[in-house]
């Protein structure tokens, strides 16, 4: 058909297409054609059937390659339409083809099956018949006419689902298009798998992101991230989450950092039950005042009703610490250094967020006892440092250590120390890691007491007393910091898989000698980087274009790509391509042993100072009030010169959330009040604080100090 | 006072004394004499006061050095009695001293302190008066009887506790002497600690073994190892228990391990939600019946009752196939490999026992999925041979691998292997870890099915799944098997710290500077094994003699101790000490580097050498039945040729516990019938199976099968 031609066809369906806004959330058609092998013995695959398959291009990874598709769809002894024939058939390219191709005089001859995802998809885009270098898009109600009109022509419909590893379909369109034929969707899928019931509520999945890091709802592009980028999937409890391997794996590599670590200074590893008695729990009941409301029970065991509930610690500091009371007994048992990797669970009703607020988290709680308070004051600081580098350190995530004003620290401590984050695309900070000094309250109320050896027979000591946790909160605040508009990004220290190596160039011309060349050397590559003691492999999977691969590694935030074809091997280099930052260049394969693993760090360096960057400059030094809620809804935390009074942090708060021009608070998104986040151990980098007033107060200033929205 | 004079006094004192028993479980005392310093400014202590401080020898480590106790108890400014100045008053040495050598002309100037311990005790040892070379055992009665005439002599009674790290009082007789003065105990304990009334019901602590691991109820040796030793500690909700560093850091070492072995077989770690919904949890019916009666549910969270109760998982099949019914797509997706390190929840009623039996436990549960039943049949072999190298080249305790019996195998499987282990004390057998295959059966529950590759559009392949799990009870099977009269023997490849360096040979005599220079050189060669990577430390504790460094050290198990003195120094070498069988054998220091990681292999090797010995000298080969109860009867199990009947089983079970001499099963006990433990793979050790019968039912046998009493 001519552009004339195409031009008529559209009309002729009845459609009343618009070209396709940039960017826009539709879902893009995937167009795939077969035709019975030559010399078939199936009678239904009468040499002139064209069968025509039709799915979102979300679903690329589903279908696989065009022969297992055309086998799930029940097509069988089929063969891909070669390019020429089409052309043939529709005047039309591969890609400039759909449906909307097909002349009427094929209809009869032609089964299209489509995507059950297409036909609840808010808009489907496709080549546009009469200009095929553009795209059209059709609203849901224009696509099932297109289908209708198809139909009547003598196309034959069927619908199939196309669901592989952690896809699922898009979500339905809001609005079902009014009067949208619903018997074009044929119930008689024909193969294909179908989502489990039982696991409804899930969110839905599509390969790919469908929203952009920063021109959408943060939440809804988080979720995403984490889920096709494999991270995690969702639970049919709400509020739990599964930790996948690609997570689990990062979780893994703190963990050995830190152990190494706390180790180092003398700390021991233990396991507390995970039950309270309600007694010991309630002993403290400042302390157990936060946590109640959100606290487990256990209530009945096999048929048999417990006599006394038992409740599931929210954290461990009434589970140990009588212990301590009864193993210290002496300034020789002094310092007590125990650390557990556990998990808590915290029943929160708030709307859950995943790695950041979820009902039972994974952390370590360790749990300091001393005889002085210098001692304790000392490691508090080395934890927090520790804490400090597992961020910029291992996950390449900026962080700034400081002190916890009076209102925000542990409740029943004495003080908290904190490394805060900042979560540019929301403007934000959140509370990466908490060290704190609990003084001798705890000592106090569970009776920990030592013999004082300067004065034997005299009044006990009580011990002093640190607790300290770092939980997969922080993994959270990793993802949102490097995630971009194509996936995770993960910092080359932890990522799981640091280096994918990917054959390309091979066509249909490459002799199977080349193709099983580049192939091996691939390979032989990865297994070199294994040895050097990194984790590289080769995506070696039949049926998937390079294209398709890259997307996939993006996705999941692979830090390097390197790129080998047969002019590579020729040249005996490989093309790296960087995921932070795209930034491709050839490596000499001699070198790769050394380059790689300085490209890695460089990625590492890069992310770090690129986030710090970002970080600094959304530091907006503010002295007087009417410059605050501003530089808040700038997508930035303010630092300023404060006079530490509890009862001005409160007003600042309440000041800024009616200030904010997002007043309207949503009990999904974090508060629109600034919070203190920490006065800053460097006070140095912000001047002198001499002489200022608190520019809500007016009051002589004490430190400079951290406020902004927060997680 | 001399002999005659000692026996009147005996009789003066109205007490019935009789010889101690050898091994008996009383509370041998211990007596420290003060007198106040001279020039002592304190009124209090007039010249001629004694105060006499007595406690069990249970609490030697609670009492510390002399200065530390009469701090303790309140006494200022004294000294402890020198040796020549107690012969002068009471006409003994220290060692046959104790409050029966007590003049009643002392009487009325001596404070008398006593330990809380021993006013509950059973009975008191101590030196006879009459024959200081002899133990008199005191009952409790006699005991009280005593202290009364002596408070009616003119002697002031008061009461102290002694507590001390992990260390309580022996548990109170059974029953208190009728007519027991009660008025003796006075309540002014002067100091000393008192236990928390809250941590009531917890075991008593005692420093060193009161029992035998051979000649006593076998569950006190291994309670009193396990607590004093510091391998746990009692938690005060029943069947749940504190692992202490000393054991988790063996659990970690094992973690490591294992951890590194399934990497490398390709298995991922993740982690799934402790919580299970009841819908999910009951699915598959048969699976959840054994577990039904030990779920702990979940049914409140702060003050709202849950809508529906959620389980604690117990183990977590149904947690984890509805997900991989999801995830897994295509054949492309096996095989599936996961695996979890974490805790699960079985509220069993039965008695527990710390490892072997307890409500929340740590365990690693691995679950893959295959395409083909022969890749699953082969993992099942690959994990449990890596069972059998934990047992074997971690812990020193040799395992048999085997299958299960249809009756002992995971309730909805296919087919369940094992490593058995064996407990020479009691003659059981224990389940050391179990690799079980599926089959289908949970594929089919879950739909995990792919698309047959070799069959597109054909019928769904329900993949081939795998369980395999292995617990901390791993180390409670270590402690039965090791461990001795004198407590822990941890094999040299786990244990936590592996070699010990105790100064000795330093007397009042030895120059200040020689002290320091052995003490340095300890601490010097501790590092430098540190730098070799093993575990190492010199136990330089000040006011404590080597003997009680050496106890120490043996009841926590510490493979090797090298003693280091003024001679050793002279001739550049130490002593070591084998914690596992008490060999002793100087070793130059020079060589220490490599001696020592030699010896520790050496141990590992005689250890698991040793206890394969035990365990196959205890596989008794029965043929016909009349030897099968005799044997179990001798501490051993059997192997018989077997027919594999199910109802043969049953059988054996119900004839052998009929016919066992202690017939009477006691819940806390093990049952007394034999069940089939497993099918060991290796037949050939048993020479040929043909032609004979099984010597329940005399049908023809088909495989040499263990049977034993058992965990």
């Amino acid at each position: 058909m001519d552009v004339q031609q195409l031009t008529q066809r559209i009309e002729q369906l009845g459609i009343a297409a618009s070209p396709a806004a940039a960017g826009s959330a539709g879902s893009q058609l995937l167009s795939y054609f077969f035709t019975p092998k030559s010399g078939s013995k199936h009678p239904d695959n009468a040499e002139q059937d064209l069968k025509l398959v039709v799915a979102a291009i979300e679903e690329e990874k589903n279908l696989g390659p065009a022969k297992a598709l055309a086998a799930s769809v029940g097509l069988k002894d089929m063969r891909a339409v070669s390019g020429a024939d089409l052309e043939k058939l529709l005047g039309r390219t591969r890609d400039q083809a759909s449906p909307l191709s097909l002349p009427p005089s094929l209809a009869p001859s032609t089964l299209l099956i489509t995507s059950t995802s297409l036909s609840s998809a808010s808009t489907v885009s496709l080549p546009s018949p009469s200009d095929p270098s553009q795209s059209l898009s059709l609203s849901n109600e224009e696509w099932h006419k297109a289908l209708l009109q198809l139909k009547q022509e003598g196309v034959a419909l069927k619908e199939a689902e196309f669901f592989l590893k952690g896809v699922e379909p898009p979500k339905p369109a809001a609005q079902k298009a009014a009067g949208a034929p619903a018997s074009t969707a044929s119930t008689s899928a024909a193969a294909g798998r179908v989502a489990q019931a039982d696991l409804e509520g899930q969110a839905g999945v599509q390969l790919g992101l469908t929203v952009k890091k920063e021109q959408s709802v943060f939440g809804d592009w988080y979720q995403q991230v984490l889920i096709k980028g494999e991270m995690l999937d969702y639970y049919d409890i709400s509020g739990c989450y599964i930790l996948k391997p690609w997570s689990y794996g990062i979780w893994q590599e703190i963990q050995t950092w830190f152990d190494r670590h706390i180790k180092a200074l003398g700390v021991s590893n233990a396991y507390f039950p995970m039950f309270v008695s309600s007694t010991v729990l309630e002993r403290e009941k400042d302390h157990i005042e936060g946590f109640a409301p959100e606290v487990a029970w256990v209530t009945r065991a096999g048929k048999s009703e417990l006599e006394v509930p038992i409740a599931i610690r929210p954290t461990s500091e009434t589970v140990m610490y009588p212990y301590y009371g009864k193993w210290i007994r002496s300034h020789r048992d002094l310092p007590l250094k125990l650390n557990q990797w556990n998990s808590v669970v915290r029943w929160e009703f708030k709307n859950p967020q995943p790695f950041l607020r979820t009902r039972e988290f994974l952390w370590q709680e360790g749990h300091t006892a001393f005889q002085t308070k210098a001692e304790a004051d000392e490691e508090v600081l080395q934890i927090l440092d520790l804490y400090r580098r597992v961020y910029e350190e291992l996950l390449a995530v900026p962080v700034i250590p400081g002190v916890k004003s009076e209102k925000e620290k542990f409740a029943g401590g004495l003080y908290t120390t904190t490394v805060e984050g900042f979560i540019p695309t929301t403007g934000r900070g959140i509370q990466g890691g908490t060290s704190h000094c609990l003084g001798q309250n705890f000592s106090k109320m569970f009776n920990i007491t030592v013999e004082d050896p300067a004065n034997p027979g005299g009044d006990k000591l009580h011990v002093w007393q640190n607790s300290w946790g770092l939980s997969t909160r922080s993994l959270g605040v990793m993802v949102m910091v490097h995630g971009d508009d194509k996936g995770l990004v993960l910092p080359p220290r932890v990522a799981q898989l640091q280096v994918v190596i990917i054959p390309v160039g091979i066509t249909a011309k490459t002799t199977e000698d080349m193709r099983k060349k580049i192939e091996d050397e691939a390979d032989r590559i990865a297994k070199e980087l294994v040895k050097q003691g990194l984790k590289a492999k080769a995506d070696l999977r039949d049926g998937y274009t390079p294209g398709f691969k890259y997307n996939d590694w993006e996705l999941k935030g692979v830090p390097i790509r390197l790129e080998i074809g047969p002019k590579d091997l020729e040249k005996q280099s490989v093309m790296s391509v960087r995921r932070d930052n795209g930034v491709k260049g050839a490596l000499p394969i001699a070198d790769l042993s050394s380059s790689v693993p300085a490209l890695l760090e460089q990625i590492h360096h890069d992310m770090l100072n690129r986030a710090r960057e970002t970080f600094d400059k959304s530091i907006v030094k503010v002295e007087e009030w009417e410059k605050l809620v501003p530089a808040l809804n700038g997508n930035n935390i303010v630092v300023i010169p404060w006079c530490e009074a509890e009862k001005c942090e409160d007003e600042i708060k309440d000041r800024s959330a009616k200030e904010s021009v997002s007043g309207a608070e949503d009990e999904r998104a974090p508060s629109a009040g600034a919070k203190s986040l920490c006065i800053p151990h460097d006070q140095a980098r912000f001047g002198s604080v001499e002489g200022k007033s608190c520019p809500n107060c007016g009051e002589k200033a004490k430190r400079w100090t951290l406020f902004g929205r927060s997680y």
